[in-house]
């Protein structure tokens, strides 16, 4: 792992950036001295880790004593797409105009996405813990499927907050059953492109006995931000 | 309002019964000087006042620094009972042992409680907010239906933590779309005797632009005692 830049924020929280191969990735580490527990980030759908909501949520969450981290795995963020990726994201975009059903171009972009981003994500995991200042037990944060999948691969997650907005492909469907990490679900009531009753219905399937839905009307985008202090919280109870 | 017993608890809350008029009360205020928001904390369909759960709540939504009060209103607790009510109650004692539907039943024995219910509440709620140490806002705490009917009714109540194992008559059904205030709103996943579905509807129909719903896994009365922080921090944000 070669940082590559830093930043000091006010809030004392160490922003860097990093590289572990080919895997571009950022750190935040707050500025307490006392080992900090590791949360993993990531973005639904393989979104790029520089993302404002997400990058504002990071430093957020490490301003509560938290080092967190993200990385854009193989085929995320500005990582290299192949061409088989870029078609089928060519035919989400026409779908999407044209009002067709999309879950099928889902399916076939986010399944294969998971697939390559989690071993990713597991480097970045053992790089990580190898730092100093930086201690187990890990959470996640985020992107459901690919968090169903680390759950269920990964025995260092101790606890996942999960953000229902995002398809979850078939294959992590199927592997939330086998979840038995405490989760928070966050689902955004009236998301446009997420159906409302397959959020619940995953919830119902989730394998944990400790899980908590929450639940608030408005779009996408729209999660109040004290959902970030409760999230905050449930770590507090489960990697304090 | 006429104080009859009190308790100094571990906490530095202070307990203390009383009687207006009819009506039988509890006080629970915390140690600090300041003036406290006050929380009105009603048990679904009319459970006494003195329950055990109900008076922990209490006691520990005290401790963050609130006062806390509860009646038993007409027909309530340990109140007494009007002989429609008690061949209603053994009708129902009746149709939920021979395992047939209630839904009909608990509309006639709720529906008159909530309406002779609400008004005692508004009497207790000008005794209490006339004592010194008492202020607005005012949150709520508890039984669903009686607490629409308040929410609806008195514009003191500011923000509402609403638990959904309940029957909500038809006559609240309607009034949800009213709510404004922020909701809190508590569903135990599992609960026996509360359909699942219908407390998502009654989510759905809440007028108030703030509202979460907190779901967890587990029967009727099986709440995690984390929501009870969750619910404190909630009135943080809308009464602090």
């Amino acid at each position: 792992m070669r940082f590559t830049s830093e930043q000091l924020l006010d809030s004392g929280v160490l922003e860097r950036e990093f590289t572990l191969g080919e895997i571009p990735g950022t750190l935040w580490t707050p500025g307490s001295a006392a080992p900090a527990p590791l949360i993993l980030m990531a973005h639904n759908n393989g979104l790029p880790k520089g993302q404002p909501r997400l990058v504002a949520r990071a430093r957020h969450t490490a301003s509560y004593g938290y080092a967190v981290a993200t990385i854009d795995a193989a085929g995320c963020g500005d990582r290299p797409r192949s061409a088989a990726d870029e078609r089928t994201r060519a035919e989400l975009r026409r779908a999407t105009r044209a009002g067709e059903p999309v879950d099928g171009i889902l399916e076939s972009l986010v399944g294969p996405l998971v697939e390559r981003a989690a071993p990713e994500w597991r480097t970045a995991l053992d790089a990580l813990l190898s730092l100093p200042g930086i201690d187990g037990p890990v959470g996640y944060s985020g992107w459901t499927a690919l968090g169903i999948r680390l759950a269920v691969t990964e025995p260092r997650i101790a606890a996942a907050c999960l953000f229902a907005g995002g398809h979850v492909p078939s294959a992590q469907r199927e592997e939330a059953r086998r979840v038995t990490v405490p989760l928070l679900f966050l689902l955004q009531w009236d998301d446009e492109g997420n159906p409302r009753q397959r959020a619940l219905d995953l919830f119902d399937a989730f394998g944990s006995e400790e899980r908590t839905l929450h639940a608030n009307p408005g779009g996408h985008i729209g999660t109040p931000w004290f959902e970030v202090e409760d999230g905050a919280r449930f770590y507090d109870r489960h990697l304090g």
